[in-house]
């Protein structure tokens, strides 16, 4: 399957698990890259010393290229590049953040770079930093999230036809029949965040994958726009947002009621009510645990069907 | 091209367009009824002896099968139902109300029924009502929209996994590449308002379909979700309603400041500042009003271009 996103990477599928926190961690990432993906460590939940230790296993792991996700804004930035850089990881995908920031420094040892978008303008800024790709990332996407609100059927298009560098699309995404439609509108190759969590690789608690699995329609919804929009499903930690809301609070109030370390209590720990459980609309499609392998089989296999028979058609 | 779609409504592509208030008369639906779509009457800004007026021109000017798009919340519904049945309509989209209310009848009448749903748990009602077909729309589209929020990336395939009808997919939808993301998805047809908005044959007022032509990206808002959801464009109307949320207006004052008439003084007669301007986030990928016979040749031109090309690879 030839594709700017696998030659970019050099892997044999433009498949890419997303790098989330809490989520996916060595085990996951390398699993995703040994079945022919590519696999990303998600950093921003990582203390320097634990990414250190993270790539280090994934390297023992797959001998095949895998990524780091760096969400730009994280305390320690300065600390996860050295990493990157130290154990010579392959590719970096930025986020949250300002792609001039260190783009040119991780491509001067090396590292690919990929930003994550939301949105056209964004996609611009990225392509002019001059990254090797970006993630165009639609509002049904989980975690957090663009205020645009547009959507991965709008979204990528746009973002295809103003950019020149690969688009890998991101958002509601979690199979080949959504692969397929993906790479109709365009884009070079996918990324899927809720389809890996529901893995047996992820270092999600147990808890929070069946939540996920279980999750039907309607179940996530993008809230806390005035901190940062994050899509989460509605549980009793959102209950106590909404209430907030109700009773006008203030952004600091709502900073309040989030408090600390609820994404951990959620996803790591598997306190389903008090935790911040963060994922996509595409947990509704999501319901099945499997390994990352078979994923990865599933999703091209389904792929490759789906196109001969559209080609049929 | 053969899909359920058209074979059900006897059309030669399974591209339909939307019936929309104040902008699809009887003069786009016969065009692109021509143009071997489905054109379709919106009835829900249009007077009983209005409505009967509309379809009869519409008989005059094609000869092939046509729709009326019918808001079931319309305070004069049973006029148009009447109108319907006598006038020998074959097709009846049904929005907005419960399908059981009107499906047989219509029916019993010979005339086709299809539903439009932003969930799966409204779908497999209309299915078990006996419609004949259901759009699934998604969070992108203009106008009404459902509380769910779910994209059309995530609904049609969730749709057409729990329905045995055939699905039309809605939403985010403007050309060829974007009809061919929703066939993958596992769609059998697709329709399309805002592209049809900035259409010649249109009636919409030429200030708000050179505003739609004009319109990027995140320009659109799903706002009003306390009455009901509407797509529309950031404008001094939607300021007004900002400045209510702001002042933590109840859903009283909201109408209030919603008013009567609003979309027709924006749609219809051209204020773009004042009146209420509904429409799909895709807008910011429509650029051009052209006629609806060349939009029609384009999307299907190019979505089988496409197809082709994604077969090669």
């Amino acid at each position: 399957m030839s594709s700017r996103v696998a030659d970019l990477f050099g892997v044999k599928y433009p498949l890419i698990q997303a790098g989330m926190i809490w989520c996916s961690g060595w085990r996951l990432a390398a699993s995703v890259s040994n079945a022919g993906g590519l696999g990303i460590i998600g950093s921003g939940s990582m203390y320097p010393d634990v990414l250190r230790d993270q790539v280090r296993m994934c390297k023992v792991a797959t001998d095949r290229p895998f990524g780091v996700n760096l969400p730009m804004l994280y305390p320690d930035i300065e600390a996860h590049i050295a990493t990157l850089i130290a154990e010579k990881v392959p590719i970096a995908f930025t986020s949250a953040g300002n792609p001039t920031q260190w783009t040119a420094q991780l491509q001067s040892h090396g590292i690919k770079v990929v930003h994550v978008v939301s949105s056209v303008k964004f996609a611009l800024k990225a392509e002019a930093a001059g990254v090797d790709a970006v993630v165009a990332e639609g509002f049904e996407a989980g975690g957090h999230n663009g205020r645009e609100e547009t959507t991965t059927m709008v979204l990528v298009p746009m973002v295809c036809d103003a950019l020149r560098i690969p688009v890998i699309a991101a958002g509601g995404i979690s199979d080949g029949r959504s692969m397929l439609a993906a790479m109709a509108l365009g884009a070079d190759g996918v990324q899927m965040g809720s389809r890996f969590v529901c893995s047996e690789e992820s270092s999600a608690h147990i808890n929070f994958k069946q939540r996920v699995a279980q999750a039907g329609e309607g179940e996530t919804i993008l809230t806390l726009k005035e901190i940062t929009p994050v899509r989460v499903i509605r549980n009793g930690f959102y209950q106590q947002v909404q209430k907030a809301y109700g009773e006008h609070a203030s952004t600091e109030q709502l900073k309040a009621v989030l408090g600390r370390a609820r994404a951990k209590r959620g996803m790591f720990e598997g306190d389903l009510e008090e935790g911040e459980l963060e994922i996509g609309q595409v947990s509704g499609r999501v319901n099945e645990i499997l390994p990352a392998a078979r994923i990865v089989a599933d999703i091209m296999n389904e792929y490759e069907e789906l196109r001969t028979s559209l080609c049929r058609k």
